[in-house]
């Protein structure tokens, strides 16, 4: 039985994940080698060759010809590369900023996060369960393989993640808190942690006592900005006032 | 025959479209309910007193029991509640600070970047074709309904659209123009013209013959930043600028 036949469509208790597109196998090649288990390339793949280089580059990561594996695993068209990945745990680190996702409900949204941290040098990010899947193949895809440049860990509550990082100032975004801009001009810990809530209903009220609560400038035109765009407008003020970005 | 029964799946040239949910139908009712021809609630749909109530308020605007319709329709699930409305053109106002979109290709994007701006009190907003559709019930429903509270209109061409508002200082938002804190420092026409290219390209070279090119602080860990989250940091940072939030 080749290893295309045992392939399947992913599960979150699976060990491995698919990593989908050539963007997102590209990353994965170029900052965790060793987590891929073998790419597939579909028989549409015009331009193959650089990514089998590659993959001969890091210890001969097996590269097959299969269109049956895009049938099973991928609902979008047009993907013609897939890395089999490996599931990892990581550690975040004490001595840098953090942003704290709490109970993060859609993938794409996730996926798009991952990928504005990655550019805003916001490297250590706690999610808090439940949440979305941090590996589904759907927020990969949307992180445009940024994942793998990005140290994660699922905590199963706030307090959990606050009693392994007690040292880092929260800033919890919310839609009564002081405004950002003034919040900015403060001097700060530059060890700070950066809190969003949920899509639908943000963060409850117990948040605003763990830190100065922000609040994001907008109309009363809409309840609330997009989280991905929240995140964004959040994370890129402080990053800027940090200097973690130029 | 009823109306229910000759309800279609939506295309780009009806003369109508579809507000999928009760979030965006509710924000139809608010803000433009003589666009709208009718309302259809699914069998599923636990609350329709309040929706049944708007809808007689505005000159009994029918609503109708159909299951039948969802399944044509929707794709999503958990939608009970859809707006049929009328299309309908707006004109940009020549003394409101503008957003301009070059060639969106994605209705998702397109429907964050929508909501965002009426978030921002940046109501203006002109699209530069070809580009994804304004009015697909996708960009409809990702907008949380925020398109029927902007102006928008469609453009053939970026020259198209400097002809009609020429006095607008441009500011295309681009991977080489100077920073967006630098430029924000200087004193500017309140009559700006933010302008952000496609998901895939950017802006083409020539935009920045147009104004002064910005560029948004980012690490080199990302090629660039999603769509929708560059309009956000750029579009917040000049309306906290300007006022238009607070």
């Amino acid at each position: 039985m080749s290893k295309a036949e045992i392939i399947k469509p992913y599960k979150k208790e699976h060990e491995t994940s698919y990593a989908l597109g050539a963007y997102a196998t590209f990353e994965l090649l170029d900052t965790k080698p060793e987590l891929l288990r073998n790419v597939y390339l579909h028989s549409a793949c015009a331009e193959p060759h650089k990514l089998l280089e590659k993959c001969s580059e890091h210890n001969n990561i097996p590269a097959v010809w299969s269109d049956e594996v895009f049938r099973r695993v991928s609902q979008k068209e047009n993907t013609y590369v897939l890395g089999v990945f490996d599931k990892y745990t990581n550690v975040l680190r004490p001595d840098k900023a953090h942003v704290v996702l709490a109970h993060p409900a859609d993938m794409g949204n996730l996926g798009t996060i991952l990928r504005t941290l990655a550019g805003l040098n916001l490297l250590d990010l706690a999610v808090i369960a439940p949440a979305a899947d941090v590996f589904h193949p759907k927020t990969v895809r949307a992180s445009m393989g940024s994942l793998f440049r990005l140290r994660f860990a699922v905590f199963e509550s706030f307090g959990a993640y606050r009693e392994a990082y007690p040292a880092h100032a929260a800033y919890p975004f919310m839609l009564d808190g002081k405004t950002l801009p003034d919040v900015l001009g403060w001097e700060h810990n530059p060890l700070f942690a950066l809190i969003f809530g949920n899509e639908a209903i943000g963060l409850g009220s117990e948040y605003a006592s763990f830190g100065e609560a922000i609040r994001i400038p907008q109309s009363t035109l809409v309840d609330s900005l997009n989280l991905s765009v929240a995140v964004g407008i959040g994370a890129h003020a402080f990053a800027g006032k940090y200097g973690l970005i130029e």
